[in-house]
């Protein structure tokens, strides 16, 4: 969902009405705020509208602009924006390459792990970006230099946007989270490999993180993936949740079965009009964390939530190393290159290779459900 | 400064009429964005009216409000908030109780350390906000409880509000960071010091700050403390800074000489109206990055700025043990209890206690500039 242009919301009445006004405005941040009955109810009237044959053709088609003459505009002005780390084989998968006799950190499987991301440098797809230069320190000196990174890489990942908040100093219980969650869009955490472990000690990730995160312009409500709910992955050889973290619907049906896909297009692709090619799947259910407990972590303290903040997953990789979310994963620390099917190889992204996530459900017999897809553009470093 | 009602803003003609006016609004983003040669007019034309004897007292009376009547805000709305660490002293006595044979980690002294915080629970001096619950490992143990925090802390800071911003992918240089700096005001960064180690590994301190954090509502532009500017602290015998951290001006006088005092005013002290007891003092001259620096080093990749971006300068321990801006220092990680005047003791902060953070620059034949004072009340959690 995204906003609609003035000439829209004419095309409703009744109840809804206000709620599309709402939507008139450049961002829907007020038209979170109305709450879940709000969202409902504004889908079930547009799923009416342009339902074929219900009569509202001729109302709804002056309403209506070709998504080629769309200019898509990120869907809320982020207030805030925190990034998890939700994937336990994205966890695991990186953690052995900094720490092989103890990848998984002890808190791992109590703690829903988060950090707060910068949210000024967020663009909406097509975004492109500078090649960020940092301090790094080459291996086996001791003295850092700022250059260009040359461990750059992408994370595929799912955004949270956060419809209504809570008040400073009362959290949201586990059963009640979801009422606060307005969708999920596609959300790539462009990331420098070589400036973090330099820099991320002992506060965490600054500036590998903070230069560019590319968001899709579309937002798929939780309404709308119902079908696709599945139960979360918790082995029962895992330490189960806290109280704060666990309930039966969240045990049940808390977690998402969403297709992810990251693929490239290389400048010599794109000269030649090929199509991006895949360097992944992966699928959103694997999550060890589901939104819901993000949302009761990240307010069991009584830190407020508000229309607009944003939550990342964390890169979403699978249980088999293929389902890598990043390129740090699908190179072994940038030690095996791939082997892209034009011939180029890849460890980290060159100057002009675009990343392209996708995200959709599909299963025989339930409605399919697209979350289209977010592209980013690394350019060239800039002079220093 | 803080914004002005309306009926000020008639009193100032001429140039800087419409910076008056856009002080008007509830927050001084816009004025912000005018950058530093409106600030400075501004300043010049208010120090001018409020002269004695300069014939504007007429003019001016009317748009004075006794301070005891003004309901006091933040500046601005706070776009993106930061967090640094840059007193070397706080850095090496934190670092000390959790690894006593490596207190200070190989990177402090090359890189500006910092990450980014949450800005929904800021709140102006006064806030008062609940003991927070979060998870926290009990010494010994191997599994979790959630718990009310009983290390709760405060922490010295002072806050610098970035006037103007930069564009995307464009570094600001040292030579132009102060250019985009507004000014300096008192920050209180609370923090859960039971919820920090359990949860900071690898990705940084999430709940056990982001519940409360609390500013001073003045800002003092960095010209009015021009008489206060001293050189940078940065021994010969440390590497020196990499070329985008330096400066001849910087070196010389990028430092600030600000009186800092962290004071407690317990629930018993207030019922028998007795006065807050001073904690500590300390001096922002002892930080080791300077307020260019960190502009200069949140923006080499890229990361964009904006007005209203507040930066916090990390705990402002000076070098004697006495001099610490953190509990968690003062009493030697809650092992060494402070014994206050009225025969009170405390190693972490109790439910009911204020803490006070004052500031000022006082030097014989100088202006005196004070930076009035920071409160905030820890009331008791509420029931999980």
């Amino acid at each position: 969902m995204s906003s609609f242009g003035k000439r829209a919301t004419g095309a409703f009445s009744g109840e809804v009405a206000p709620a599309a006004v709402l939507c008139e405005q450049p961002t829907l941040n007020k038209f979170m705020l109305l709450g879940p009955d709000a969202w409902s109810s504004l889908r079930l009237a547009l799923s009416r509208a342009l339902r074929q044959g219900a009569g509202h053709e001729e109302r709804v088609r002056a309403s209506l602009l070709p998504q080629a003459k769309a200019e898509f505009a990120l869907a809320a002005a982020i207030s805030g924006y925190t990034d998890f780390y939700t994937s336990v084989h994205h966890a695991t998968a990186v953690g052995k390459l900094f720490r092989p006799d103890n990848p998984l950190l002890p808190n791992y499987k109590w703690v829903p792990i988060g950090y707060h991301g910068r949210v000024s440098s967020i663009g909406v797809s097509g975004q492109a970006f500078h090649r960020p230069r940092a301090q790094v320190l080459p291996q086996g000196e001791s003295v850092p230099v700022v250059a260009p990174s040359r461990r750059l890489d992408c994370e595929l990942e799912l955004g949270i946007f956060i419809g209504t908040g809570n008040r400073l100093g009362r959290p949201i219980p586990i059963g009640e989270a979801e009422k606060h969650v307005f969708g999920i869009t596609l959300l790539n955490d462009w990331s420098a490999r070589d400036v973090q472990p330099w820099e991320y000690q002992p506060l965490g990730p600054f500036l590998s993180k903070n230069f560019a995160t590319t968001l899709s312009p579309w937002v798929v409500t939780l309404e709308a993936l119902a079908p696709y709910r599945v139960a979360r992955v918790r082995p029962q050889t895992d330490p189960q949740p806290l109280p704060y973290l666990d309930s039966p619907a969240d045990r049940s049906e808390g977690a998402f079965d969403i297709e992810l896909e990251v693929l490239i297009e290389t400048a010599a692709m794109r000269a030649k009009g090929e199509a991006p090619v895949s360097l992944a799947h992966s699928n959103y259910r694997h999550a060890y964390w589901t939104i819901a407990q993000l949302v009761a972590h990240h307010t069991i303290n009584g830190c407020n939530l508000a229309p607009g903040d944003l939550f990342g997953t964390g890169t979403l990789s699978g249980p088999n190393p293929d389902e890598a979310g990043s390129l740090i994963e699908l190179t072994a620390g940038g030690k095996q290159p791939l082997k892209l099917r034009n011939g180029e190889e890849r460890t980290f992204l060159e100057d002009g290779d675009a990343i392209v996530l996708r995200g959709w459900c599909a299963r025989a017999g339930r409605p399919r459900v697209g979350f289209g897809e977010v592209t980013g553009v690394v350019l060239p470093a800039l002079e220093g």
